[in-house]
């Protein structure tokens, strides 16, 4: 085991990008499904990962703890606690059978950055955060790490349980943390500077475009609707076809109208990702199909428009059918704004890098979404090649990976010398 | 216990009806689930139903029997083997949570009908048949009793396994029957007249129209197909809309062009029950969808057209939407011919009751396709309230069983006169 002593203190971002590649397949093998990587809050090989991260935090000089919500932070700089600091970090757990980079390379960069920055005197602290939650899987409720940072952690959550009957407040207790105690995890907004997010982009824009990342302008609002058509169960054989009410023919009329409309308005996606037929037998007419709706845009009114239209077009669509619609669930999640002052050092730091600066919506939720709740935020995604998201097929390239440490680190350099001249 | 000797001689079809309906009610009362009509073949609710059926055919001085594949067979008339013979029957097996009349109701009213005929000299015995196995529940194969007394049984099928893994062979004999003998319940086409089955509709035609009972013209052909489309999987938010290749927009598509065609061609059915996304979680653009294809005519020759076209439109609305269909499975099952001269005392003695004869498809299969393989069959349905098949509201009135016995007796009548004069 390397000491602080055997760092190599000054590696190239070319060599910090093999080490972030070569720990990223090391944190892959803390799962809970051997062969897969899955890796729920506050599983045991969460507390793997955290052994690891904390070693090589140690490694670099970096003042290590854990908060109540499970977070794990290392700090560059003077640890008092009214210090001003940047946060930068992404999430350590996994979706079941996800892949090894979507989070951890958040965290291993911004590990990469502070190492770069480990020498220089910063104006602010770095806190390297390793965000214990974001995907939502285990208590069907994403951001808990994030939230609790951000100070919007609702104690209710800790009722909430898992699929085994588990409390979130005794998945915490047994990981040896306090739940009373998250409410401390929260930073005072006064002195943060901000929190920037490294993530691979999980869709196909950066590779089309041949570009190794990109500033992210927003994070699209969602709405998530779920919908139910109620028709007339019958026999395929006996019923004929008039006057018949296939719950399933309408909701494929929706279906296609779906696609259609999203197409029509820049930007916007329009996904039905789920279906339900009743009682999907295949000689019975199905009598109700329930369908999502998943609608995202950078712009709020766009999306609010576009739900509206479509939950018309459901409605006209039943009528036209002979049957009826309701929606059954309609939940928002507004756009988050980037920080400009974040994004601008961004901006500056890809002309430095003699990038051409590129610019991308993020059409998935982050940890930057509950940061932004209470601090200025900024991402950059990185190049996914095939673009494949959440599945054990998702890569980076080590050369983007480099441009990413490259680009950060002269972002932070940039804000440091800003923030020092105002 | 009523014996032979309390036998009202001579009940009116009102009365008989009125029997059949609490007879039907007290068989419901025997299943494999408490509160929910189930009867897999040779359950114990089987052996419970024999027992009833026996006391009943008894009282009626039929000469009871059952044959190796587990139908119950009670013969008015001439015992001897080589006797000519008229079976009149339906099933006694049910679907999980089914109804009250589907197959019972034939059993019934076969019942009844020797019930009026007991003193009347026919030219050849009257069978009344209750068929072990129709709904091929429990084996994933229908007809094994139907298909034992035509002659059809496939010896293999006795490997079959059940949900529990129970051979039919060791069901057969944990029943007290002798698998090895079933080749001995076929009966030698040469003395049997004919084969009359009586059923709910299952449908809403005679209620529609207006009709007690009607004759079914034929048993539709069925084509049962199941289809992949496959696109390619994306993060609902993060994959542009253009160039997505959404496996359930393409299903959709087609769906939607089924119901169009199955409403062209005079006659046809046309579903798609079935749908199965993959991997059916809200944010994920589907890759893969599965949907079946039933399809129904009369005419074979038009089924096989409505395939063909439609696995053709199937495969340009894929080539449309840039991603590719399989045809995993096509199942045709011919259609069935019912007999002239059986078909043809059924609406001589509709007109002699002072009905209009009404003729009709019947959609979906009975045992009379397994019995049609080796004998002449005709099947007489009774109108279906509602139409609400294999479920517990399914419902007949007792106006109409008085009707169907009514009518049922009087073809065998006719047919006794037939063939005597001939």
């Amino acid at each position: 085991m390397s000491t602080k002593m055997d760092k190599p203190a000054s590696m190239s971002a070319d060599a910090l990008a093999d080490r972030v590649m070569s720990r990223s397949a090391a944190l892959a093998g803390h799962t809970e499904e051997p062969g897969r990587v899955t890796r729920r809050y506050l599983t045991p090989p969460i507390k793997a990962v955290h052994l690891e991260l904390t070693r090589w935090m140690a490694e670099l000089g970096l003042h290590v703890r854990t908060d109540a919500a499970g977070n794990l932070v290392g700090r560059l700089g003077d640890p008092a606690p009214d210090t001003p600091v940047l946060l930068i970090g992404s999430h350590i757990d996994t979706v079941p059978n996800g892949g090894k980079y979507d989070g951890v390379l958040g965290v291993l960069v911004g590990l990469a950055v502070a190492d770069v920055l480990q020498d220089r005197a910063l104006p602010f602290a770095v806190d390297v955060v390793a965000f214990s939650e974001e995907e939502g899987v285990r208590y069907a409720k994403p951001y808990l790490g994030s939230a609790a940072i951000a100070g919007t952690f609702d104690p209710d959550w800790l009722e909430r349980r898992d699929d085994r009957g588990v409390t979130m407040r005794a998945a915490i207790e047994a990981f040896g943390l306090e739940p009373d105690k998250i409410a401390d995890a929260a930073y005072d907004p006064r002195r943060v500077v901000g929190y920037l997010e490294t993530h691979v982009e999980q869709g196909p824009v950066l590779e089309r475009e041949g570009r190794p990342v990109g500033v992210v302008t927003a994070i699209a609002g969602q709405s998530r609707l779920m919908l139910r058509f109620t028709g007339e169960p019958g026999h395929a054989g006996t019923t004929p076809m008039f006057p018949r009410k296939d719950a399933l023919v309408s909701a494929a009329h929706l279906i296609s109208e779906v696609q259609d409309y999203g197409r029509s308005i820049q930007g916007l996606r329009a996904t039905v990702g789920y279906v339900r037929a009743h009682p999907n037998v295949r000689n019975v007419i199905p009598g109700e199909v329930d369908i999502s709706l998943d609608i995202r845009h950078a712009m709020d009114d766009v999306r609010e428009a576009a739900v509206a239209a479509l939950i018309d077009t459901a409605e006209r669509v039943a009528k036209e059918d002979g049957m009826t619609v309701e929606v059954l669930e309609n939940q928002p999640q507004p756009a988050t704004a980037m920080s400009g002052l974040l994004s601008r050092m961004l901006h500056e730091a890809m002309d430095e890098a003699e990038l051409t600066p590129f610019e991308l919506l993020s059409g998935a939720g982050h940890d930057a979404v509950a940061m932004a709740a209470s601090f200025p935020v900024a991402m950059l995604f990185v190049r996914h090649p095939d673009g494949v998201s959440h599945h054990p097929d998702e890569r980076v390239s080590v050369a983007d990976v480099a441009v990413a440490i490259d680009v950060l680190a002269r972002a932070v350099g940039r804000l440091a010398d800003e923030l020092e001249v105002n």
